[in-house]
C-alpha cells in the first residue's frame, strides 16, 4: 500500500536567480505534486512562499533534496501534515461563558468569587459542585516510558499527552490536562501529584517505567481520595481481558479451563496476570527474560515476587517455548519477533494469540494467521485492535460521575466485561472479538458497569441520576 | 441602590400536606418574585422542584426561612446566579481540532505522535512549536492569602484561580490553568513548580502569604528558563505605578519630585517601593505596623532589611500620622479605614490617594474626596480603579510571544507606562487616570511595550513577526 504525504515547504526565492518555474518543475521531477501556493512575503528581491505539495511514499525527502541543491532557492522550514497538526499545541483552555461586563466579572471573579470560595472553604466536598474539578483529571507523566520509545524526556512526552486529553474530551466530555514532571525521583511523583490533586476529580498516570511506576501508584492509591489509575498497566490489561473473554466464547473455552502464557512482565503485564486472575484464571505462565516466573526462584522486583506465587501451577520450568508447549491462550506485552511459527505450532487446538507489542508485534499477522485460531494485535490495520483508548474514557468517566474514591479490581473486571458485551453474541467470530475505538456504544458501556460495581463495592460517594432512576 | 439577586430553590412539596400554590403565597409574602418553575421529578406522594425567584437585596434569607418552615416542604438546596455561575466549574479542556477518523488519529495520537515526540527529544526548544507550551501559563497558589480572605486552602481557591483563568483567556488568548497546591511548605512550592514547569511558557504565582511569597518566587525566577510572575506583587505595582504617572501629570509634579507613602509592607508594598524606586522616585516612606522602615532598625524580613536602606532618605521617625505630614502621594496596599481625614488634611497640596485596601479602601472614597486632588481605589464602584487585571494578561502575552525567559525590572516599568499611555493627554483628568479593564487597547499596548524591552535588555529569545516587521 503507497502512503499519500501532504508537506508544507517555506522557500525563499531569489528573483534575480530562480523562478517559481524552477521550483515547480524540480517538485515535479522529485515526484511531487503541488496543491497549494501561498505568498508569506513578497520583497523586492526575494519572495517566501509555503509550497503545499503531495507525494507518495517517502518521496518527501526527495523533493527537498531537490530544492535544496537549486541555486537562488532556500528551504526555509519543512512541515508534513502530522507535524502541522501539532503547531502551537493540541488543546487549550476553554471559557465556559465570556464576561460581557462588570456584572459578569464580579460574578467569576473578583468581588462575588469570594462567597464562592467561602463556601468550599467550609465544606472542602463542595469543590465537587463548585469547580471543575468533578469533570477534570490531571495525566502525568514523567516521559521514562513513552510509547515504545522509552525515556525521552518530559518536553518529548507533551504531543502524546495533548493527544490523549484530546481523546478523553472527545469521547467521554472529560477535561483531562497534561503534567509532564521534570523528575524520574519516585518520591518527588507521589508529592507532587498529592500536592497538584486538590483541583483534580481524578489521575491518569502514563508512560512511567517499570517497576517505579508500581510503588508510585501504590502510594497514590494509598494516600488520595480520588482514582488513581496508570493506563499503561490496567487499561491494556481491561482491554486485552474484554477481547480475551469474547475469544473464549469463540473458540468455546472458559477462563478457568486455559492454559496462558503472558510474556513481558513489566507495567502492563503485571496487570494483565492480575486482572486475569480476578476474572478466574487458574493457570498463567508468567514469562519474562529470566523465564517463566516460578515459585521457587526468588525476584527483587516484588510485582513479580506476588506474581510468582500465584501462577505456574503445576511448575513448568524454562523459558518461552516450554511455557507455549501445550497452552492454549498467549497473550504478549513484549517485544516485536520474539515469537516464532514453531511456537504456535506447539500450542493446544483451536488457540488463542494476542501478539500486543508495539509498534512491531511479537509475530508478523500474516505469518502468525494460518497457526491461530484468533488473532489479536496492538496494531490499527489487522483485525482485533487492542487500544487502550478503548478502556480510560469510559472508566474515568464512570469514576467521576459516582465520585469514586478508587478504582478497584472490580471496577476493572466490570469494564472489561462491558467493552466485550458491545460486541453481540451474533456478531462474535474469530474477525471481530473487540469493539472500534470509533463505536461510541463503548464509552457508555463501560461508565455505567464501572459506577454500579463502584457502588457494590462501596467506593462511590455520589449515585449519578440517571443510575438512581435505573433503580427504581 | 437596590441589588436584586435570582436565585434558584430545589423544594421537594409533600402533595398530601402542601401545594405549589402554598409554596407560591409563600414566596410572595417573602418579597420574592417567581420567575420560573421546572419539575425536576414527578413523584406518587413527592415532587421535586426548581423555583427561579428573583429578590430585592438580601430577601433571600427571608424566602428560604418561610418555606423551610413550612409543612410539606422540604428545602433541597439554594443557589443563587453567582453560585449557578459557578456550577462545574468555569473553564474547560477543548481539543482544537476532532479526530474523525483512523487518519486524524494516528496524526494526534500514536503511531505518528512519535515522530513529533522524537523531533522534541532531539531538540527541547521545539516544544515551543510543536506543543502547547508558547501558549500556557499555570496559574500556581497554595491557597494561602486569596483575596482579603487569609488562608483558605487550596480547594477554595479554586473558583478564583479558574475566573483569572478565564481573563487570561478572554482579554490575552493565553491558555492558563489552575493548580492549586496541596503544601505550605516553600521548598516543596519550589520543586512542584520547577517540575511541572516543561509543559508551561510561564508561571504565574497567585495568592501566597508574604513573606514566603519572596523567596518563592527569587527561587522559582533564578531556577527557570520561563517567566515567574507573582501577581499580587508586581500585578498590584504596575497597575498602581500606571495611575500614579498619570496623577502626577494631573498635578503637575514629577515623580523625582515628590514624596511617596507607601502603607501595608506584604507582597505588593514592597513590589510597589521597588517599582517606584525603578521609575525615579527619590523619596519613599514605606510604612507597617511597626512604623516607617528606617535603617537605623534591622528586620528579620529580609525584603524590609533591603527597602529600609532604599526609602526614607531623611531620616522620618514615627508612623502613618508622621510620614504623611507633607507627603505628596499615598498609596495604601494595607487595611481597610486606617486612613482619617486629619491624615489626608495634612498631606501637601494637590495631593494623590490610591487607598487599594481590599474588600474596604484606608478611606471610605466619598468621606476622602473633598480632601483629595486625585483619588483612586481598588472598587469597581468608584473612578480609577486600580485593577491588576489590566497588567497580568498584556504582561504575559508580551512575554510569551518572545519566549521570555524572564520577567525583568524594564519589562514591568514598560508595562506601566504602556497602561498609562493608554489615556491620552487630552483624556486625562482627576476622574480618569487608569483605563478601564474592558479597553481593548491595553494588551496590545502592554504586549508591545514588554517585547520591546525584553528585546532591548537581551531577554527575548525570539522577535515577533509583527515586531520584525515594525523595525524595518
Amino acid at each position: 500500500m503507497s502512503i499519500a504525504t501532504t508537506m508544507i515547504i517555506r522557500l525563499e526565492i531569489r528573483k534575480s536567480e530562480a523562478s517559481f518555474g524552477d521550483v515547480a518543475s524540480g517538485i515535479a521531477a522529485a515526484g511531487g505534486d503541488i496543491v497549494a501556493i501561498d505568498v508569506i512575503r513578497a520583497g523586492k528581491d526575494v519572495t517566501t512562499r509555503d509550497i503545499t505539495v503531495n507525494v507518495q511514499d517517502a518521496g518527501n525527502e526527495e523533493v527537498v533534496n531537490i530544492l535544496s541543491n537549486m541555486s537562488g532557492i532556500k528551504v526555509i522550514n519543512v512541515s508534513d501534515s502530522t507535524f502541522l497538526a501539532h503547531i502551537g499545541g493540541k488543546i487549550e483552555i476553554t471559557p465556559k461563558m465570556r464576561i460581557k461586563n462588570r456584572e459578569d466579572l464580579s460574578q467569576v471573579y473578583t468581588p462575588g468569587v469570594a462567597r464562592v470560595s467561602m463556601a468550599i472553604a467550609h465544606d472542602p466536598s463542595k469543590a465537587y459542585s463548585l469547580t471543575m474539578k468533578r469533570n477534570t483529571v490531571a495525566v502525568v507523566t514523567d516521559g521514562t516510558a513513552v510509547l515504545g520509545l522509552g525515556d525521552i524526556g518530559p518536553e518529548a512526552a507533551m504531543p502524546v499527552m495533548e493527544g490523549k486529553a484530546m481523546l478523553f474530551k472527545q469521547l467521554a466530555g472529560i477535561d483531562a490536562f497534561p503534567l509532564c514532571l521534570n523528575t524520574k525521583n519516585a518520591d518527588e511523583i507521589v508529592n507532587i501529584v498529592k500536592a497538584i490533586s486538590p483541583g483534580f476529580g481524578g489521575i491518569n498516570l502514563e508512560d512511567i517505567s517499570s517497576p517505579r511506576c508500581f510503588d508510585i501508584e501504590q502510594r497514590l492509591v494509598a494516600e488520595l481520595d480520588i482514582p488513581v489509575f496508570h493506563d499503561d498497566q490496567h487499561g491494556t490489561a481491561v482491554v486485552a481481558l474484554a477481547g480475551l473473554l469474547n475469544a473464549l466464547k469463540v473458540v468455546g473455552k472458559t477462563i478457568g479451563n486455559v492454559r496462558i502464557v503472558v510474556v513481558g512482565i513489566g507495567a502492563a503485564g503485571v496487570s494483565i496476570c492480575n486482572l486475569l486472575l480476578a476474572a478466574g484464571a487458574q493457570n498463567i505462565s508468567a514469562v519474562d527474560r529470566e523465564g517463566i516466573l516460578s515459585r521457587e526462584i526468588h525476584y527483587d522486583n516484588a510485582e513479580w515476587q506476588k506474581l510468582a506465587a500465584l501462577t505456574n501451577p503445576t511448575g513448568i520450568v524454562g523459558g518461552l517455548q516450554e511455557a507455549m508447549l501445550g497452552a492454549d491462550v498467549f497473550i504478549g506485552v513484549s517485544g516485536g519477533g520474539i515469537l516464532s511459527v514453531d511456537h504456535l505450532k506447539s500450542m493446544a487446538p483451536d488457540n488463542i494469540v494476542f501478539a500486543m507489542a508495539n509498534p512491531s508485534p511479537e509475530i508478523e499477522p500474516d505469518l502468525a494467521e494460518p497457526h491461530v485460531r484468533v488473532l489479536a494485535t496492538g496494531r490499527s490495520d489487522y483485525p482485533n485492535q487492542i487500544n487502550n483508548v478503548l478502556c480510560f474514557p469510559g472508566i474515568f468517566r464512570g469514576a467521576l460521575d459516582c465520585r469514586a474514591r478508587t478504582v478497584n479490581l472490580e471496577m476493572k473486571l466490570a469494564a472489561a466485561r462491558a467493552i466485550a458485551s458491545v460486541v453481540l453474541e451474533d456478531e462474535l467470530n474469530e474477525q471481530y472479538i473487540i469493539p472500534s475505538i470509533f463505536n461510541e456504544k463503548v464509552v457508555e458501556h463501560v461508565r455505567l458497569a464501572v459506577i454500579e460495581a463502584a457502588i457494590a463495592t462501596d467506593m462511590a460517594r455520589r449515585i449519578p441520576p440517571d443510575i438512581a432512576d435505573r433503580e427504581k
